[in-house]
């Protein structure tokens, strides 16, 4: 059985030929990502160290609690614009703002750059004294491990972490050994092993992919607050997500995973169009609501 | 961090020495599991071939809709009562009526007979005129196992099946391949490999322990029902439940998992004094009712 509504979003990624190298491939998930934001969404930018940061609030939000998101990407690609709908449309089912944050992108800025903005904006949140236990970090694919390489080194530094995360086919694993790279990769439309490589080696620019803070999947997960993860039955991430769960879970912490059928890579970008895009960031805001202070 | 609630029951479970052989083992678990059912619970007990069923009902609960359960104990030990509490409170937290299934256990009745009672308890609710999609099943252990054969089986028939499954600390695998079998022998207080063995042992009577019936972790499990799987990170089956989970969505079963932080096998058996066993029966209910048709 499959979804006719994430069939439309194939046919339309499968329209055109696949993008080839950087400047096409960051042409083309600005175009076929992401809706814009709805006309009640409150939108305002500002720069931290020269990265767009964007607020948004929903009108039915409480204005002291935040999503922090990363968006994915492979840490090469994607951007605030890209992933606005989905950002925007996070934040309203949390029934918070969301920030989110243009990080820096491989291969111009590699690793650990993208881990520096992300500190970077946790860090004015708190200065502009959001309550650590009113904040919720994620995102998806890259922007889902880069999520947890932030609580990981969060709590290496003796910070205070956040409320929860929330890592929507978050990619947790830059060598690809999950079964799934090579089962999936008939169906997934958008991720294959060649071009996670290729992101890997930008974004890795020689560093170990086994580093706890590239690939959580290797790092100890310890102390980290509550965990939601969401992963499509048709993607070739799909090992990822339950890898990180049983790790998470394994360490002691309250680890949970929805695997949704028949849908896609991070298919909450077409929520516009896509029901269980709406349904699954309506179960990602009940968890983050539920563990909000 | 531990739960200073799951430790008394700890502290229940090491205040005599392990039970040996089969009569100690049956009297253990009747002696420890399960608080009896609240007093607005209504009982009412019939037979079906010999075997022992055991209708719930809260006076809350929407009696055209029931909650087919299965106890757990490794297919040679456990009952309706020792089970008591866990499955009328659950049925209480679905919102429907339980049906709870005395299954003929090993190793008098090894497999299939197990199955075969779970068949035909399933089908008298149907004679009964309950609809498939007002039908959840679910059980602890050897009762979640038990319950995805009983899905699987009645998939191979052709017949309706449940509108859902709810599997607590299910045991799917009786070749104990799971890493935590060995990862989180320390810290179980009730599950060990040699034991699963002698339980598989007796379950099995010569029969293959890859057996889709009998280790679902081996099963086509494509066209079952939504799944939520709930396992605590402090036991030996923590790998089942996860591996499970990863199957079941990668053959586009909408699955759900929660690791719940330091609780032990089939925790809600002690949910009269534990609050988690509470809150993972109220997740279980929710689940279950958003299920039904």
């Amino acid at each position: 059985m499959s979804d006719f509504e994430i069939d439309a979003v194939r046919a339309l990624l499968g329209s055109k030929p696949r993008p080839v190298g950087l400047a096409e491939r960051r042409e083309r998930i600005e175009a076929v990502a992401g809706h814009p934001a709805a006309p009640d969404i409150a939108l305002e930018t500002e720069t931290l160290n020269s990265v767009p940061l964007e607020w948004s609030l929903a009108p039915t939000s409480d204005p002291s609690r935040v999503l922090l998101f990363f968006h994915g990407g492979g840490y090469c690609s994607g951007s605030i614009k890209s992933h606005r709908g989905m950002a925007t449309e996070a934040g309203r089912a949390a029934g918070a703002r969301t920030l989110a944050v243009g990080y820096r992108l491989a291969p111009e800025h590699p690793f650990p750059a993208a881990l520096e903005d992300a500190k970077a904006a946790y860090g004015l949140l708190l200065d502009r004294g959001y309550a650590p236990s009113r904040i919720a970090v994620g995102g998806d694919s890259a922007g889902g491990g880069l999520s947890l390489a932030l609580m990981i080194s969060l709590r290496e530094e003796g910070r205070a972490l956040p409320a929860c995360a929330w890592l929507i086919s978050p990619w947790v694993d830059l060598e690809m050994t999950g079964a799934s790279i090579e089962t999936k990769a008939a169906i997934d439309p958008l991720i294959h092993k060649a071009y996670l490589q290729e992101l890997a080696e930008a974004y890795l620019a020689g560093a170990d992919p086994r580093n706890p803070l590239v690939s959580p999947l290797h790092a100890d997960l310890r102390g980290l607050p509550p965990i939601l993860t969401q992963v499509g039955s048709a993607e070739t991430l799909l090992d990822d997500a339950v890898r990180i769960t049983g790790k998470a879970g394994a360490a002691d912490v309250a680890a949970s995973l929805e695997i949704w059928p028949d849908m896609i890579h991070a298919w909450p970008l077409w929520a516009d169009r896509v029901a269980a895009g709406r349904r699954a960031l309506a179960a990602a805001g009940a968890f983050m609501r539920s563990k909000f202070a």
